[in-house]
This record gives C-alpha cells, structure tokens and sequence, in this order.
C-alpha cells in the first residue's frame, strides 16, 4: 500500500505588520491537538504516544510497516558563513516546509533540533523558527519537550559518576576483594558473570565461563581492575543548564574521596556524546551497540577504556529507551514536524536524528518531502551532513538550499563587524552594493562551490529583511546563478509564512524532478591526516593543515587503536571558512591549526580542535531570565523570547 | 453533582508461589490504558494529559470542579523504626488500596512519592511497593515517570548558576556598569525595570519607579549590588545520580573565574528545596509565591539573599509549570494510584504532594478513601506529616495504619544487627517470643503512643513474612491492641495483593466510621526551641535537646531573619527513636544533640540536624547496573529490581 495525499487541515494564522514577537504569534494560533496532526500524515493510532495535547513521540515501527514504501524527497537547508546574529536556517526549514505542506498542498515533514535550554534562559533567541515560520507551541518546543536531554543527562551521569566510583574502588580494595565484590558468590557456591562481564572476558581474550571461580588469578585480576588512567579520562558531566562556574572543577573533596580527588569539568547537555549517538543511530538495537563502544578515556597502557567495560551499557540503555522514538509537533500553519536530538555543531556534527529523517521519509512517501536542517555554515553543518550523517543513514539527498542574507554577505564584502546585542551599523541599514557584491564573490561564490563537491543541485534563498533594497536582492539573486546555483529565489517566510517561500518551494520541486548525483568528499580508507586535509583545503580554502605535536600523537594512538577509519567531525568556529573568525569573505592561502585531536568512537567519529571550543555557556549579567513571566491563573508565559 | 460510586474494571493477576521478582510481576500484568483508568475515577477528558499509554497527568482544575464536594477519609501508613531492610509501608500503602479499591469496591486512591532514579541503578530495591501490591508498570514508576524531577533538577541549577554568576559580574564590574547593564537603557532613554526588579525596590523600601535612571546613585547601588556572602550560601546544585564524588567540589576553577573559586556540593536532586516546595504547595500561584521566598544566603550583613533578588523566580516557576499536576498510574489490580514529588524525609518532610490528596480527596468523594504514606518511621515521618504537610493543607486525617513486622520488632527486642546485603541471622528466621515481646514493650509501644498525641485512632499492620510463626504474629495483635491500638490485624497483601489486606480494610473502615480529633503536637507561635524540645522529648522521649554553639547561633538568626513562626523538620535517623541508630527499642533518658541548623523557607520548615545527614548516595563496588538488561526489539527490561 502506497502513501497518498493527505488532507490536513491547514491553519491560517493572521500575519501582522510590524511582525510581533515570536511568543506572541505562537500564542495568538492555538495548535491542532497533535493526535489529530499524527492521524492526518498516516501515523497509526498504535504509533502514537500523547505527551499532553501538543506533542507526542512516535514508534519506530512505522519504518517497518513501511518498508517497502520509497522514500520521499530529502532536502537540506544549509547556510552561508553566518554574522553572530544568525541568517534564518530554522525559519526557513519551516517557511519551507509551510509552502511545500500547506501552500502547495504536498506531504511534507520539517525535522529539526531539539534546542539545549540552558540558553533558553540565558540569551534571548528561539529555536524554533521565527515569526510567521516556526514551529507552536514555541515554549513546549524550547522547554522540556519530552524529556529527550533530560534522559541523556541523566546516562551521560549515571557512566560518570560509574568511572569516578570504580577508580576509588580500585584504588582501595585488594584484586580479591574486588573480585569477590564484582562476582559474588552465591548459596550454590557460584560465582555467576552477568552479561556484561562476559563481553568483557572475550574483549581481553580469556575463555567465557559461567562461574568466575573458574577464572586463573591473573585472570581475576585482568577482569576486575580497568586501571583507568585519572589523567586521561576523556568522559565529563553534563547539566542544561549555562553554569560557567563548572568549566573546570576539583571533584572528590570530602573526606572519604580526597585521596583520589581530580580535576574535571560540566559541559552542556547537548555537548554529551550520547546526543551525537542519539542523532546517529537507526535503532535502538544500534544504540545500545554505540553505547557499548563510548571510549571514556584510557587505562594506564593505553588500551581504550570503553563504557561496555566501566558495566553500563544496559543501564544508560534503558535509561535513554524513549528517546529514540520522535517528537511530532507541527508548524504555525499545522504541518507536520519531528523535534528530535540536537548535538553541538562543533565537537559533534550538529543535525537533528537520522531515525526522524528515515520515519519522516517514509510517511511523505515517493512525492512527498523532508526538510531538515545542518547546523552553522555551509562549510561545517553541511559538509558533516554529507559525511557523517548520510554516510551513516545510506539517506541519499536531493537537494541543498543555503541560506544567505545581504546583511551577512555585506559583513563579507569588508563591512564593520556584527555584534550581538549592538544596533546595526549603517552600512547594513543602507543600500550597499560595493561590500554586497564583494561577499557574494567570496562567501556565497565559495559555499555554492561546496555543495558542487557533493554532487547536488543548490537553490539559494535570499532571505528579505525589512531595510534590504531591491536592488540589492537582486544582485544576490543573480551572483548566485552566476556562481553555479540551480536557481535563486528571494524568501520572506519571517515575515508572510508558507506564502513567502512559495517561489523558494517551486525552485526546489523543479530542482528535485531528478535524482541528484550524490557523493562524498573522501572514502573513509583515507588515513586520518588526508581526511583532514581534504577537508581543509577543498571546503575552507586552505593551504594546508598544520598539527600540533599533541594532534599528531592522538592521531597515531587512535589509528593504532583501530579507529582510522573514523570520518572526521570538525570542531571549528562557524564565523569563518577559516579558523579565525575574524577572517570573513573566502580566506586563502591559510594554513588550519589543529590543536588536538579527539574522539566520540560511539557516535563514530574523529573530532579535531581548531581553536578554542566553547562546551559550557555562561550567563551575563542581565539573563533574560528577568523579562520571563507566568501567569499562574492562564498559564499564559512571556518574555520567552 | 455528587461524586458516586466508580465503576472501574478490576486486574486481576494470578498469584504465584513462591512471589516471582517485582519486575517479573509487574510485566506479566498488562496494565490498563491510563485513559481508561482516569475515566473510571471520574477525570474528565479535558482534565487529562496522557504520557505515552501508561502515565498521564491531571489537571488542578478539578480541585475548583470538585470544589463543593465533601472530601473522602484520609489515611497515612506510617511505621514502627524500620530495619535498614525497610517494614512494606509502600507494599502497605497499595495493598491497603488494592483492598478497598478492587476488593470492596470503594472508590480509593492511592498517593505514592516519586523516587529518587539515583539509587535505582545503585542498589536493588523498588520504590513502586512490591511483590502483588504494587503500582505498574514499575519500571515507568522507577524511571523518568513524566519528568518532575528533571524539572526540578532545571529549576535548581539555573538558581546556582545565576547564583555564581551574579557575584561573578557583581565582583568584575563598578557599579556604574552593574547598574547600566542590569537596567539597559532603550532607545527612548529610558531604563525601564522587570516585574521581579520593582520587587526588589520594594522589599529594600526603595519607592518603586518606572524609569531606573531616576533612582539617587545610593539606590541603584543597593538595588544592584546583592552581595552574597560566598561563604554562607546555602543552595546546592543537584543531579538526579549517586555521585559521591560530587560531594564536595571545588567549583570556578577556570581561568576567567579562578579568583571566583569556591567550595560547594552537588545533592541528589529530591534533596532539592524545591522538591519540598512541589510537595507542600497548594497551586501554581502559591508555588511561585514559595519560590520567590527561598533564601539562598546571605549577604554581608547577615541579611536573607532570596530567589526572587537573583531574579529567577518566574523563571523556575515557567520550569516547574508542569510538575503541579499530579502523575496519574495504576495499581497491580487497577485502581488509580497518585505518583507526585519525593522530597528526602531527613533534611525535608518525606511526603507525597498535598496537591495529589486533595485533588484525590475530592475525586474519590465522601465515601471513598485516599491511602498515602509519611516516609521513615512514625517519629519521623507521621510528625512531619501532621505538623508540617497538614497544617500547610489545612487537610484532616482520618485514620493512621502503623506498619510493624516481626523482623523489626524481634531487632528492637534486642536481636542481632540486621544489614542489608547479608543473610538474616536465625533470631529472625526462627520463633523467639522473648525477643519480640521486648520490641513490642519497647519501639512499637512508643510509636502507638505518638499516633495519639494526635488525636488519630491507629490500626497497626502486622506485614507478614514467610518465617513468621502464628504466635508470634498474634503476639503483635494483641499487645498493639493492648498499647492503644484501635485495632491490629496481620496483612499479607505482599504473597496475596488487596485479598491480603482485606482484614485491614475493614478495620480501617470501622475506625474511620466517626470523624477524628486531629490536633497539632505544637503551636507555631512556640519558640523554635521549644518546638523542637517538644519534639524531642515527646515523641522521642528525650531528656532535652543539646544545641550546639552553631545551633543556637542559626535559632538566633532566623528568628532575628523572621522566620522564628516556620515549623520544625527534624533531620534525624530513622533507625532509631534517637539520634543513634545502634540504639534500637524505645530509649529513654537521652539528650538528643542539635548540630546545626538550617532553613528551607521557601517550602516553610526549619531543618535541625542530629548528626551528619548523607544528601548524596554513592555506588558501590558493583551497582545493580551490572544485572540490568534491555532487548532492543521487545524493549523488555530484566535486572531492574
């Protein structure tokens, strides 16, 4: 049985000029109860879990039931280098989203990031989309959602506090009396191995038994101590919340600890391992595999230390069991959308999941489409996009749009830096065609050459900000054909919803009539340093890769440790094709410092440091916390944005 | 409209001997779906919030719904002092609904805590009751249940980071530039202040402006300046993990911070205030005012710092907004069953919410009955229900069951030590009258005395254990009735569900037949001292009371601070009458020594310390995690409990 059209009901928020804030037009459309939007893209009744009225997670058995239907159209919406203020990726996955489902009237799906909430309350800015192009009720969708960190959190804690507990036992208990403790002995007089503990008797090579006691002394003591090294724990805690005061903390202080106290960190929720395994895997089964092989750092020869090892894997398992399944909630005009995972863009690969990709694909069906999204620029979000999700999901893409905005590409073209929270210069209030056309020949001219690497078709959406000038529009527009672009539209979803995207949505359905000629930039055989280096010079522009000693070593020990064929995450700021995000346009001749090296083996893959990465926000001295207010009679929140 | 008789479909899951594991009884017993069981109880559609098919939440707006409607007979199960083994007041607490509910057909709730998941992947043992009393499905009750304590666990550590951050920007910055960025200036020229701002001027007298820029440089000064006192602030940051290494930290480590360093703790996260608070308020509107009141520190000057000067009062409260409505679940024989808050029974009162009994008070109706349970033993628990949670309710009980086993009563009798872990010594597995008659001279006498300096008529519960003899068990009924009981009965609701407890029921029945004299132990107007000598000496038969230096410093201050008319939350062992858990029976002649004293104003309660109060559990050498299991394709999980 094929999938047919649906029939949803659209809603028609009233659009407003000046455009209110985001809250406030969320506020203003009151939503379909999401059993109605479930029932409406085919999800079954026995698919559905409500979470409340306004969102709900769905099973993953819809992938099975429609096996044998062909996936829709998969579209993926990318950006130019972005200022700090962002250029509207989120708003136009849903303006998008809004033109193709409720405008043209074709099944269409939005996936999106859940975003982290620590910044929720720190600096104001959604994730949801924005103004007339975003997903309702914005609050639910900026909250707790349901509960998908809140469980990864709690995992990612449960193995920490796992590895800080067994070094102390280590450290104070003889071998026997730390075998005795990890294999009891019962009335039988057997010493029992759970699950776990035989997978790590094969991992070391020593024969599997069913009774401990039959294990050789040194056996025992081979089982029993993982001789973490301290200083090479590559494990943190996490918390959602922006607390800068546990960037760098001293754990173990009491009495009882001190002996075995050390030096660690918090980072946000978000920035866990467990989101990027989360985002990456295609099933429950698959995850609990990546959770098994989660390096947390090395034992004192070097050898990985995995979570498999440390005893946890069902634990964090089971404590992560719902998270696979999507969140659905829906758009201002009532198409459908899945919230699901949100991993850092820079330590990890920063797209929603693959498992809400791969459902969505299959309810639109082969005429239908998705629309997701790839974190910061072009350069990062969707070169990993490429390599590292689609590679892992076998989802082949049929096209790239990319955003760029004047106001960004002026900042390219030589004009005075952007910076949150100050007003505008003028050269970004004024028409200004001389810096314009200077950032369209650089950045827009060079991310229109990346996707080309990739081998899909680019639609530009020029996204309309109120002070733009047509003029200007246009010269955007037509640099962007110039450059090798499919096609290039103005968009002003922000401002008009679905209606505004309407010519960005034609573009693309004539863009995707044929399958694209999808291929990666390198084969995963390359060693680590060539893949790395062909990163650096055919994304960013650069000469050549420059690695530290430090980088180096972690790159010999990961190769020697099995894990060269690793495709590679970089963690590099977003404000450059470079690593200096001072350096706007399209820097050249560069040389890019890779600082260190490191790994997520159970999200699979390689993540250099080029530069400084920020893991923890903080807060600033007036968080918009002050602004935020509930009326504890309605319910009614404000301030949110 | 009158709340009439329900009509609810009874579960009925076949009894095996010997008792499987709980988990194994927990998923051989389909439970209802939730919408189903919230119809049978009277919620209406509307009312209800479904979480997947086995949760839900409700609505408050049965409270004003319900508002004319008598409320239903109150019954808490409290117990003697408890081995560390625990005595089945949560197998108690369900069986006894079980009874009423599925086997008399009375409309009865049951309202239960929601545990800590902490210590679910440390050592084994549920929360949920257990054997064929128990709430299903009981790993949902184990694990995330609908994410109050996450909420929470957001809630308190936004607090601590805005906190840290605040004396960060308060110490970097003049008091110009403090003053300018906490009050930003528009482009009208106006600094126009926040809701949660105006407060502030208020509580400082500072006539309330609508423009900061004319407040005198004094007044901005003190506006803008909290100046926390690093060294005596009191709030914690909290996970929902045992992470003994958390204990004590050194936090602020960073380079940009290090001058800022401080020691402090992570608790667990039920050992949050505001778990206490989601525990004793009455609405939103009254939580939010609650939040506002937490005293964090204080300043310099000894004064209270609250919540509402960081500023974050709404902003809790906008995270917290779900957690009010109670968690609807069902029991093994499908009657409704309340899950709602968790706060510690030492450093706070060891209850279930007041907003779950009252919304259960009224949906059960004047014939109908709600079984809930004080944590710890009668000293502890049963005090603090009365003299902190009901007073704060207003609500009147209506009848104690005191949980007493042959086990315990044998320990204070002066039997060998029982220790969790370790095979129980012959004492307890054989008949010993001797032994037990001294328990029940001694412990049980002393609980049935404390039950009636409240005024409350109390049926004592005799949990029956395998070993137990006929007359050891009669012994039990007949010297409670002598010491007072209204009635005693033995109770085997744990091998034979509410057939088991279908004695109790009908005792409770009859003892509830006439409204009870409830009086408080002590009037608030008392001095915080004599409040907590009256404790002391009355319910644990104490000399007097020992206040240490730092003690009487604390009483001295927060009755100076105005919070000399809060009510008193003993943090004591409850392994004992006394401060000394190795002194079993009832002791006599002791003078039980304050350590310390502290505050939750926020919640409303005085915290006492008699001795060290652990607030974050550890894992031990070989947690349960070891033995949990999931199967990726069924989802089944194994091992947990």
């Amino acid at each position: 049985m094929s999938v047919g059209k649906w029939n949803i009901e659209i809603l028609k928020p009233e659009h407003k000029t000046p455009v209110p804030s985001d809250i406030q037009i969320s506020r203003a459309q009151p939503p379909k109860d999401i059993h109605q939007v479930a029932r409406e893209c085919g999800i079954l009744e026995e698919e559905i879990e409500l979470y409340g009225k306004k969102k709900a997670k769905v099973s993953l058995d819809i992938i099975k039931r429609l096996e044998k239907q062909h996936d829709g159209r998969y579209v993926v919406v990318v950006g130019i280098t972005p200022t700090p203020l962002g250029e509207g990726k989120s708003t136009t996955t849903i303006g998008l989203a809004q033109a193709l489902g409720a405008r043209l009237g074709i099944n269409t799906f939005a996936c999106m990031r859940q975003p982290s909430q620590g910044p929720t309350f720190g600096i104001k800015g959604g994730a949801a989309g924005g103004g007339y192009a975003q997903v309702i009720p914005m609050e639910e969708f900026n909250l707790h959602l349901t509960g998908d960190i809140h469980a990864i959190t709690a995992a990612n804690n449960l193995l920490a506090a796992a590895i800080d507990a067994r070094m102390f036992h280590e450290s104070t208990q003889s071998d026997e009396a730390l075998f005795n403790r990890l294999c009891p002995q019962n009335k039988q007089g057997v010493r029992p191995l759970s699950a776990v503990q035989k997978r790590r008797l094969e991992r070391l090579g020593i024969p599997v038994v069913d009774d401990a006691n039959k294990l050789s002394v040194e056996d025992r003591k081979r089982f029993s101590r993982l001789n973490i090294d301290p200083d090479h724990i590559t494990w943190h805690r996490v918390l959602d919340t922006n607390d800068r005061f546990l960037r760098k903390i001293q754990i173990g202080l009491g009495d009882a600890e001190k002996a075995h106290s050390r030096e660690t960190r918090f980072d946000i929720a978000v920035a866990s391992e467990l989101m990027a395994i989360l985002a990456l895997t295609r099933s429950l089964a698959d995850m609990r595999k990546q959770i098994a092989k989660i390096v947390i750092g090395t034992d004192k020869e070097s050898n990985p230390v995995t979570a498999d090892d440390v005893g946890v894997t069902d634990a964090l398992t089971v404590l992560m069991r719902d998270t696979v399944k999507p969140n659905l909630m829906q758009t201002l005009e009532g198409t459908p959308v899945f919230v699901h995972a949100g991993p850092f863009a820079n330590i990890a690969h920063g797209a929603s999941s693959i498992l809400a990709d791969m459902v969505a694909l299959k309810l639109v069906g082969e005429k239908g489409f998705v629309v997701t999204e790839a974190g910061f620029g072009a350069d990062i979000g969707m070169e990993k996009f490429f390599n590292i999700k689609c590679r892992q999901s076998g989802l082949v893409p049929s096209a790239v749009v990319l955003v760029a905005t004047v106001r960004a590409l002026k900042m390219h073209g030589g004009g005075p830096p952007v910076v949150a929270g100050a007003p505008l210069k003028h050269e970004y209030t004024e028409e200004n065609l001389e810096l314009l056309e200077a950032g369209c020949d650089s950045n827009l001219r060079k991310q229109i050459e990346n996707v080309a690497y990739f081998g899909i078709p680019v639609i530009v959406s020029v996204n309309q900000f109120a002070t733009d000038t047509d003029k200007e529009l246009n010269m955007v527009v037509e640099k962007a054909k110039k450059y090798g672009a499919y096609d290039a539209v103005i968009a002003n979803h922000w401002a008009k919803g679905g209606e505004g995207a309407l010519d960005l949505a034609n573009a693309l359905l004539k863009a995707t009539e044929k399958p694209a000629n999808f291929k990666f930039l390198y084969p995963l055989e390359m060693s680590l340093e060539d893949k790395i280096r062909t990163i650096a010079q055919k994304i960013y522009g650069a000469k050549d890769i420059e690695l530290s000693e430090k980088a180096k070593k972690k790159i010999e020990l990961y190769t020697k440790q099995g894990f060269g064929k690793l495709p590679i995450c970089m963690a590099k700021t977003q404000l450059s094709l470079s690593h200096d995000p001072t350096k706007k346009g399209a820097p050249k001749d560069f040389m890019l410092p890779v600082r260190d090296v490191s790994a997520s083996v159970g999200a699979g893959f390689i993540f250099p440091l080029c530069g400084d990465i920020m893991t923890m926000p903080g807060l600033n001295t007036r968080p918009c916390f002050y602004d935020i207010t509930i009326d504890p009679e309605t319910e009614i929140i404000d301030g949110l944005f």
